[in-house]
C-alpha cells in the first residue's frame, strides 16, 4: 500500500485527499473499506472527516441474513425461482438491512433542489425561474412526485441546498449553501467548501429522517440546467465522449442538444476534472444538489438503509459516492431506466439492473418512488407466502 | 362481403360460424364489429349466443376522451412527455373508459383454475395434484398472488372451471365444467360444449364482478400442464414451430423440455386445428381456465372496463379473443414479459408493450397485479397534479 506524503494531506486538496484514499482502499469488497489514519486525523475540516466516517463505516452485505433469506425463498410455495426479481430483491434488502425478512416501515423521496449557473448558457428548454416554482409546487402537493408518493405511501421532504431565489415554506428544509452554481464554462461550479457542505446536508438530512424510522429511501431532484450538470460529471467519470452522455433533458431540439454538447465539452475542457478524483470532477461541474445526494447515498448506506435511485442526476451521483467507496453500490437499487442516455451508461458501470422501463424522464423521484412499491410488493410476498410444509403443497417430482 | 350459407350455420360447427365471424369483420377497428343476423338467429346454443352479443357489443376506444386525457397531460406541471408510459396509460384509459380523467375505485384478479389430461405424458415438474393444494393455498390466502393482490388491494377471486378434483370452500367459486380437459395427444381437449361452457363461466363471473363496482380486471390462472396447452395454442394461432413458443414452465430440465415439445407436436399433428377458427385451437388443444379467461376478457372489454392480462397462459386466452375480435385488443394492458419464451411472441402479434420485465415465470396473475399498481399511479398523477396555471408554473422557452 502506497503511504500518502504528510505534505499532500497538508494541502488539503480534496483531489489529493481521494487520490490517497482510493489507493488504500480494499478491492476486495468483501471487507469494509477504512480510510488511513493519516486522514482521520485531520481535524481541519469538519465536514470532510465526517464523510470519510461515514465512508469508512460502510459494510459488507449481510451474506447470512441473505442465505436464510434464499432458504425460505425456496420453502415458499411456487416454484424455486419464478418470482424471478421479486426474489432477488427480498435477498438483497435482506442483505443490506442483516434480516432475513425485512420489513419496510416508513418510505420517504429526498428531493434535493439546487440550481446551475451554465443556465446561462443557454442549455435547457424551461427557465432557470422554475426551479424554485417547482419547488412551491412540490410543497403545495402539485408535482408528479406529490402524486406519486402519494399513491405509494412515500413522505416528500424537500430540501433547499441551493435553489437561486429565496424560498420561505413551513415544509421546506431550507439548507442552502448557495444561490445556484457558478457557470462551470466560466468558473468551478462549486468551491470546495461548498460542495462538502452541500455532501453534509444530505448526511444530515438523511439521517435525521432515518431516525424518524424511514427505513426506504429514494433519491430525487429539481433544477433547471441539471442534466447538463449530470453528462458533465458522466462524461468526465466514465471518460466517455460528452455525445455519448448528453440528451434532451426536458425536451430541447436537435440544434439546442448541439449546443448543450458544445457547452460541456468546454467546461470539461477548461476544468479538466480529474477522473480519478470524484471529488474534484463533482466540485468543477456537478451541482449543489448532486452533492446533496451524494449525502444521502453515503448516509443510508452507513446505517444499513436501501436506496432506490432514480434518473439520470441521481445516477451521477451514485455514480459519484460509488467511485469513491464501490461497497456503497450494495445498498443501491435502480428505480427505473431515464430516457436520458447517460443513465444506462451509468448503470452500465454500476452494474444495477432498473426495475421499471416506463420511458420516464423527468426526475424529482418519480421513477424511483413507483420502483418502491414493486420493492415493497417483493418484501410482503417474502414474509406472508406460505411454505410448502404449511399449506400442504406437495414440491416438485424429481426425475 | 361473403355471404354465409345458412346450411354451413346449421350444421354449427364452432370452427364454420367463425369463419363466417371472420370473414364479417369490418378491418377497420375503429368501427364496432358486429355479427350478422344469420349468427344472431341462432337459438340452439344460448351460450354461443351470450358470447357472439358480448363479440358485437364491443365498441372501439372513446377518442374523445382520450383527446382530452391528452390535453391535460399537457398541461400538467412537467415537460411533455416526461412521464413516458404513465401518459399513455391514462390516455389509454380515458378511451376505454370515455372518462377523461378515468378512476380505480376496485380491482380484482380472477384465478380461474383447471386441470389439463395431458399431464399424464409428464410434461410437468409438479404433480397434477398441485392444482388443487393451490387452489387451496389461494383460498387460505398463502400464494404469491395472495401476498401481491393484498399489497396493492386487488380482490381475489378463485373459480374452479375444471379442477379434477372436489374443492369446497365458502370463498370458491364452484363452477366446474369438467374434472380437468382429456389428454390432447389423445382426444380434444374439451368438447366444443364444455368450451363454450367455460368461456359462459368466465363471461358469468366478470358480469358479477363488474356489478359490484370493480373497475380493473387482472387475469390470472392456475392448472399445473397449463404451459403446454398454452404453447400448442399460440403455435397453432400463430402457426410458429412449436419449439420457439415452448418454455420450461415450471422448471423442466432440457430432456423433459424436448419431451414436452414433442407431445405438443404430436396433439396438434393430431387434430391439426384450425389457425383461421379460434374456437378450434381452443377446444382442441387448450384449457378449460384458457377459454375461461377468454369469458373474463370479453365480458370486461363489453363493459369497457380495462383488463390486465398476466403471463403466457393469460396472453394465449387474450390472442385467441383477439384473434375472434381485435377490438378487444383495445382493452388490454400487458401487465408483464413472462420468462416463457411464447409469451412475447403472443405480445409481439397483439401489439401490446408489458409494463413490467421482472422475470417472472408463475401465472396465478402476479405479473398483472403488480402492474395494477403502475396503471393506478399513472391515473393517480394524471388526476392529481396540478396544472402550470393553476401553480404558477412557468412554461419552457420556445426559441
Amino acid at each position: 500500500m502506497e503511504k500518502p506524503t504528510v505534505g499532500r494531506l497538508d494541502s488539503y486538496d480534496p483531489a489529493s485527499i481521494e487520490c490517497i484514499m482510493r489507493c488504500m482502499r480494499v478491492n476486495d469488497t468483501s471487507r469494509p473499506w477504512r480510510p488511513s489514519p493519516y486522514c482521520i486525523q485531520q481535524k481541519k475540516d469538519n465536514h470532510m472527516q465526517q464523510i470519510l466516517e461515514r465512508m469508512a463505516s460502510i459494510a459488507p452485505l449481510d451474506t447470512g441474513a441473505m442465505e436464510l433469506a434464499r432458504t425460505r425463498q425456496q420453502q415458499l410455495t411456487k416454484p424455486a425461482g419464478s418470482l424471478g426479481r421479486l426474489e432477488d430483491i427480498a435477498i438483497h434488502i435482506a442483505g443490506i438491512t442483516g434480516q432475513p425478512v425485512p420489513r419496510i416501515e416508513q418510505k420517504a423521496v429526498i428531493i434535493m433542489a439546487g440550481d446551475h449557473g451554465v443556465t446561462s448558457e443557454g442549455v435547457s428548454a424551461y427557465p432557470a425561474a422554475v426551479t424554485p416554482q417547482m419547488v412551491h409546487n412540490f410543497l403545495q402537493g402539485g408535482a408528479a412526485i406529490n402524486a406519486l408518493a402519494q399513491y405509494v405511501g412515500a413522505k416528500v421532504i424537500v430540501v433547499d441546498v441551493g435553489v437561486a431565489a429565496d424560498i420561505a415554506h413551513p415544509d421546506l428544509l431550507s439548507r442552502k449553501v448557495a444561490f445556484g452554481t457558478a457557470n462551470m464554462v466560466l468558473a468551478p461550479a462549486m468551491t470546495r467548501a461548498q460542495m462538502l457542505e452541500a455532501i453534509h446536508v444530505g448526511i444530515d438530512v438523511c439521517d435525521a429522517l432515518l431516525e424518524q424510522g424511514v427505513d426506504l429511501v429514494a433519491t430525487g431532484d429539481m433544477g433547471i440546467g441539471n442534466t447538463t450538470a449530470s453528462s458533465a460529471m458522466t462524461a468526465a467519470l466514465l471518460q466517455t465522449p460528452v455525445a455519448l452522455v448528453t440528451g434532451r433533458g426536458t425536451g430541447i431540439n436537435d440544434e439546442q442538444l448541439t449546443h448543450k454538447i458544445q457547452v460541456i465539452e468546454k467546461a470539461l475542457a477548461r476544468h479538466a476534472p480529474n477522473p480519478q478524483a470524484p471529488f474534484d470532477v463533482l466540485m468543477k461541474v456537478g451541482g449543489l444538489e448532486i452533492a446533496g445526494l451524494v449525502g444521502v447515498i453515503v448516509a443510508a448506506a452507513s446505517h444499513r438503509v436501501p436506496v432506490v435511485i432514480d434518473g439520470f442526476i441521481s445516477g451521477a451521483a451514485a455514480l459519484m459516492a460509488v467511485e469513491f467507496n464501490p461497497l456503497i453500490r450494495e445498498y443501491l437499487l435502480a428505480g427505473h431506466a431515464s430516457v436520458e442516455r447517460g443513465h444506462r451508461l451509468i448503470l452500465e458501470r454500476l452494474g444495477l439492473s432498473p426495475l421499471l422501463d416506463l420511458q420516464l424522464r423527468l426526475g424529482e423521484g418519480t421513477g424511483a418512488v413507483l420502483a418502491m412499491s414493486l420493492i415493497e410488493a417483493a418484501l410482503h410476498a417474502h414474509s406472508e407466502m406460505a411454505t410448502f410444509e404449511e399449506a400442504g403443497v406437495s414440491t416438485r417430482e424429481e426425475k
